[in-house]
């Protein structure tokens, strides 16, 4: 007879009691599956008199994290505490120098200090898994991890941020500003407080980072992704990408080019015929392109109590069965350098809307600078703005018109440099808007 | 220092060529990946001199599969032969009762002696793997046994057969019809000459039992499924389904009910909003929904060697690392017996396409049948035929007029009460076209 897996949990906020009622409920199952009966003995948190929803009295309690890890009495380290420093960080360390397996849905350390601890983790041969930190429920570290063992991967891109993608498709759907749809978020409990980390594509990035180093094999390297939020999408913007054929999504996009992996998060026209353009709402989406299955697409849930603790079991079952997986999917020493390729020689196509003074020669001057750095233009659309009540029948010659530009595949330093003699010449009111195209493979 | 695993396949088809090309490009990744090498060692095939675009003379050669299966100079037998009986069946038992793993993507021979094999791998503590059974290339396996090891599984739905979905898309798009677009698909290559198999829907539900089984913890009883396939459907039904906001697609479903397991193979109408109405041509997708992850969906290749390859060496992958899992899921005596919920009681909504005699009171008689079988309706459209260019302004009396109905939740036994009755009175024309609905949760 096989011991028990004793798990110590620190961490009860929402995932943790989740993650006990789900134990509650299908404990008996989950040890049936995995030839080992599976148990939660003791848990860690910051107030033990809180009421969680779920009875924790029954479990050995420990105020400091450290010491849970360290506890002889457990085998596994379930951290749900959150954040890449402090006592996430220290507890999880002391856990795998104890040679404890470490289940963790932690995007923040994983994304900071995913190599060491990887390294760390092979030194004392246990596990480190987090199949919640990328994408909540979405298996897709277990897919790439395992599933996707026999390919090359081209590309990969999702909806990471459920927040990001609320507050898209509301706007979308209902005309609404962003302010307006970051307020909802926020009274629906969607967005936090300070939605800076969601909306400005940091949690986007992290998340990025771990898709990365195991895509790719390569170093993580949260550093080096080129992050850009939502806060300049106008309905404007969104309403020219329905009529031209495309959606706004917040992607992470991580690819293969010549000069290194390219990784961005930036809102992203996506065409309505891409296979996560219509994923909707806080819905989480993640595309896979390699190179012998193809394109793999999956969706669920990204966040939530429920789904999150569904991650963490499934972590918790493959340490069940005795199944330990490189961390990144491969020996910490196999990881190769991360490359980075700069933003610069991002190539795609771009949407461009500027505000154009209205003035004989202001398209023809723009085209011409576009067509100096050799960008060619897939569609020009210039509409000019109903005038106002009070205003004449014609606007003002002055008064900025909205045009808007696709170009064909270009590079960003091409645009950039485009932009800026446009913006020199003196034709356009604001700064330009710019938004990356990503195309179907 | 591990040994290697070496690896017999039999069959060197499609899969088993793209097999041999992916072990030649990533070979040394998988062993970096698995810590411990893998290389095919022998084959076997019907014809050893058959040109399959890769040199297959460097392994040893094996005319029977049976003696394959059994060499002491394998660790993992590959079988890729097919079918439910014959070779692939013998094969498959003497590698099992040789002590050997078994990788293979055959779905009949799992449909028709998947609990027998579980039984016999799991008394000799090797693992039977079949990730390229259920839907190509997509990780569906490996997601139900193991991602979603802490949840319990209300539905799992799928567009398991690209075949049908490649037709059904045809038929959306272009308004042709059935018999057009499966002669277009045997053409192109994307069904067979007896194309059975795949359009009267057998195939999805070969690939459905061995998904419920895991999906349920129940034993595999693949002539437990209700199956009809798709050649009923008619552009009318595609442009009616269409105007009323759903899509046709030939799913697999099962799903828990009081009664049992209910598992059905037919024409399905999905609402647009559904998440794999959208999924076109060949590519496969499955949705599942469990009570702790909520609802998720993966889409990718059904078919193709290329994307089964990936399949199958994720298999091998699995063992590579040591990992044994239960063939379904779960230890073959943890299989709970199959109950049946008879396709009668299944409720839901339906469609319904009747021709109707143009006479006054027919409506009324239709609708009353209803009625007395307690069936509330959504929808009624009856729009009259345009006049054919030789026929009177007005279609004659007798000629019948399509009527269609969409009623709300209901079962299948009353909606086969009320059709009857309607046949019965004589209102109708033809055979009534009845097609079930599937809601969104």
């Amino acid at each position: 007879m096989v011991s028990s897996l004793r798990l110590g949990v620190a961490g009860l906020g929402t995932v943790g009691a989740s993650l006990v009622r789900l134990v509650d409920r299908h404990g008996a199952e989950l040890s049936a599956r995995s030839g080992r009966t599976v148990e939660i003995v003791a848990v860690s948190a910051r107030d033990r008199s809180r009421d969680r929803g779920v009875d924790v009295s029954r479990f050995a309690w420990f105020d400091d994290p450290i010491a849970l890890a360290q506890s002889a009495d457990i085998d596994v380290f379930v951290e749900l505490i959150g954040g890449a420093e402090g006592a996430a960080n220290a507890a999880v360390r002391a856990a795998l120098e104890a040679g404890k397996h470490v289940v963790t849905a932690n995007k923040a350390l994983l994304a900071h200090h995913g190599a060491e601890l990887a390294a760390l983790a092979e030194s004392r041969g246990v596990s480190l898994n987090f199949e919640a930190a990328a994408a909540g429920g979405i298996p897709i570290i277990k897919v790439l991890r395992e599933s996707l063992a026999g390919n090359a991967v081209t590309r990969i891109y999702g909806i990471l941020n459920g927040t990001c993608n609320y507050i898209l498709t509301r706007m979308e759907r209902e005309g609404l500003s962003f302010d307006a749809c970051l307020a909802d978020a926020q009274r629906l409990g969607y967005a936090e407080a300070d939605p800076t980390f969601d909306v400005d594509g940091f949690d986007t990035a992290h998340k990025l980072s771990i898709l990365t180093a195991i895509a790719f094999g390569t170093e993580i390297d949260a550093g080096a992704i080129y992050v850009e939020g939502i806060r300049s999408i106008t309905t404007a913007d969104i309403e020219a990408a329905d009529e031209l054929g495309y959606r706004i999504k917040l992607l992470g996009v991580a690819t293969r080019s010549e000069s290194g992996i390219e990784q961005r998060v930036h809102p992203t026209m996506l065409p309505k015929s891409s296979p996560i353009a219509r994923v909707d709402g806080v819905t989480n989406a993640v595309a896979v392109e390699a190179d012998f299955v193809g394109r793999l697409v999956l969706a669920g849930p990204g966040a939530g109590g429920d789904a999150t603790a569904s991650s963490v079991v499934s972590d918790i079952a493959d340490i069940a069965r005795g199944d330990v997986v490189g961390t990144f999917g491969r020996p910490a020493s196999a990881m190769r350098p991360y490359q980075r390729a700069t933003i610069q020689s991002h190539a795609g196509g771009y949407y461009l809307r500027l505000a154009v003074f209205d003035r004989p020669g202001a398209l023809a001057a723009i085209t011409t600078r576009m067509a100096e750095q050799g960008i060619s233009l897939e569609s020009i659309v210039q509409r000019r703005r109903a005038p106002k009540a009070d205003a004449p029948d014609h606007p003002q010659p002055l008064e900025p018109q909205p045009v808007i530009l696709i170009t064909y595949d270009t590079t960003e330093a091409q645009v950039k440099a485009a932009l800026e003699r446009i913006s020199t010449d003196g034709h356009i009111a604001e700064h330009p808007q710019m938004i990356r195209i990503e195309q179907l493979a």
